[in-house]
């Protein structure tokens, strides 16, 4: 999965500790604050670090957000050979992922403005989403709207659970949503 | 559907055209907005009233917002009589409500705010989620736990749908949630 990483825009700028340093405070101060007053500057604090720093490597806080989200997901995983195990896999690794302290607090977030936020919309679709969708896509031999669709049942499902409850969702019911997904994708021939 | 009013709040209060006026003002500054920016104040200012009017009827905006959000849903149709016709129905009604003007963005916006304020959790869990979830119990003769995963994923998908594209679930797209909730929820007996 390529995509460009936030020292892309800063060439010569090493890919030093501070991005993690701000990760970090992204995910504590989300989970402290909530999503809405988490903002750039009190990141920035939380990280030690001066709020210039934070925009000259991210222009905004939905890019800061998306970027956060990308280093916090890091690859998903599609090392199973079978479509049902693919699918499995991808499911249980999504549902743990968010239920990580602030992911999905800050994934909700993040969410929730993009909805009245076309440019938000844009990176959210193109550097979020797309890298997994097109990993995806490959391993599955499903079509873009066919995973679009898949994504749209698993995080929405996920991220409407943490909503409501505000904890992430319990086994019996993630292991419900494996099942309501593959009976759904096992109408297609899989991948070899 | 049982549901407390704002008015059960202020009794002796008639019930006038106040709640309409501010509900549609609620809509539509979310919808030029985007919710984090729809204060309670440029609310009041779009509807017309003072502030302490809309805050003597709702004690915060996540409040507001949920009776907003169940003004403009109302009650979900449960006139059909198979249980095949019940979910195809709920959920067509439910994709055509959240792509009325504003709704998906309010609803997608205190959702989001939920999930890091208890408080606004329990009101969007007891006032807006509960009286859905109520009577799609004894609708389709489901438990709790059931209903519950039903709602994370019909709501969950459309919202996540609006949340990377900015539109409504298009119709083919629909069908697709509708004949895979079909699918999981048919191997149980239907009502009567």
């Amino acid at each position: 999965m390529t995509r460009a990483t936030p020292s892309a825009r800063a060439p010569g700028r090493p890919r030093s500790g501070v991005n993690d340093v701000v990760f970090a405070a992204t995910l504590s101060t989300v989970q402290e604050l909530g999503y809405a007053r988490a903002t750039v500057e009190r990141i920035a604090a939380a990280a030690g670090v001066a709020k210039t720093t934070v925009y000259r490597r991210w222009p905004s806080k939905g890019a800061l957000i998306v970027d956060c989200l990308l280093d916090a997901f890091g690859s998903v995983p599609l090392e199973a050979s079978g479509r049902t195990e693919l699918i499995t896999d991808a499911i249980r690794w999504t549902a743990a992922k968010i239920g990580e302290p602030g992911v999905g607090d800050a994934f909700a977030g993040v969410f929730s403005d993009a909805v009245s936020d076309p440019a938000l919309r844009e990176i959210l679709s193109a550097r979020l989403q797309d890298p997994y969708r097109l990993a995806l896509q490959d391993a599955l031999g499903e079509p873009r709207e066919r995973v679009l669709f898949l994504i749209d049942v698993v995080v929405g499902t996920l991220l409407h659970r943490m909503g409501m409850t505000g904890e992430p969702m319990a086994d019996t019911d993630v292991t419900a949503l494996i099942e309501m997904v593959l009976a759904h994708f096992a109408d297609r021939a899989g991948p070899a």
